[in-house]
């Protein structure tokens, strides 16, 4: 398989840490987003949003969407389970992740921080508002979770949940959030940041971390 | 079940669309998103996000985000389907959905464009980011469905992309876009439309419709 991505890229931070959890390999195709590869041509004849990531199957066929993408690796090798079985907590599971992956990082990623730029935001009006988006994410989801025992998310493995949370945190530090407002949150951070799969697809852990 | 939604929201117009095709009923608990009333302590009891929809099932257990809501759906109540069996449509049809609800909705939403206001953006200013968005999204949309025979959007039924992009399509058109240019999804749209159950979840056929 090939992994279209960018090193800092939140969702295919997520899909790193699936291949990981499961055991796959992939090559890593980086696409520096920063300096507008994702809107080359050829990179567009591959996913027509123009976003990362991007998924190739050993077949060649391409898939797109992060959550799309851990969903299909979780059907085609269900082992470690990224969702639970019963249907009311896969339910609150995938709630939990799009309470991130659509409410919360759509709303602060580069392209919508450059479309405030362009209509003359000053810099620190661009962070508030990258930050409030992460608080607005967070605080729902420590509010999701605080009857949910842990360590995790949503119990003792990590879920899909998790594979949303601990980049989306990365996000709002960088971002200037005071993190320690959601506890909870940051105790299933710090179950996840031990396991190796996670530590291994941080951004910084790259071949193209600047 | 009780559906807590709104008649403009295009989330909640999702879910109706797709209890109306599994031919569920539900009671419709509407909740006035201009006036505020999704803010209000006793919604934030059942949503802590402050979003519509949220549906309560029979036993009272509430679930949270549209397309979460509509897996949940789709998995106890599997006629007819939402998602195709083979795994890699799936993957597609939930990667369709998930560029309208994850990138392009989320960015064009009330409480984003509230924000806009008060970051001092003219009303014109307001209106033509939402018809970007819109345009970004509908455009690989359409791109990524060019090759599909339809009617619908990934084939001869409708699917959770279906349910996605009636709404979507409602919001653009609002912001003045030119959906001409996307001539393939106006056909799904059209095939859409000719069924009782996406007519009857349209936001004028809603009782808090104004």
């Amino acid at each position: 398989m090939r992994l279209h991505g960018y090193f800092r890229s939140s969702a295919s931070y997520r899909v790193r840490i699936a291949l990981n959890l499961k055991g796959l390999s992939a090559e890593h195709l980086p696409h520096h987003l920063r300096k507008g590869e994702q809107r080359a041509p050829a990179f567009l004849a591959i996913n027509p949003q123009g976003l990362v990531p991007a998924l190739q199957d050993d077949a060649g066929a391409i898939l797109t969407q992060s959550l799309a993408i851990i969903e299909w690796l979780d059907e085609t090798h269900p082992e470690p389970p990224l969702l639970p079985s019963d249907r009311l907590r896969r339910a609150r599971v995938r709630a939990f992740a799009q309470a991130l992956a659509c409410d919360t990082h759509p709303v602060q990623n580069l392209k919508v921080l450059a479309r405030l730029r362009q209509l003359g935001l000053a810099e620190e009006q661009v962070t508030e508002w990258a930050a409030w988006a992460n608080r607005e994410g967070l605080a729902a989801c420590e509010t999701l979770i605080a009857a949910e025992p842990g360590p995790f998310c949503f119990g003792t493995a990590p879920t899909l949940a998790d594979l949303c949370l601990v980049p989306q945190l990365g996000n709002a530090r960088r971002f200037g959030v005071e993190v320690a407002a959601y506890p909870r949150l940051l105790r299933a951070e710090a179950a996840a940041k031990n396991r190796k799969a996670f530590a291994d697809a941080a951004p910084d852990r790259q071949p193209d971390a600047e």
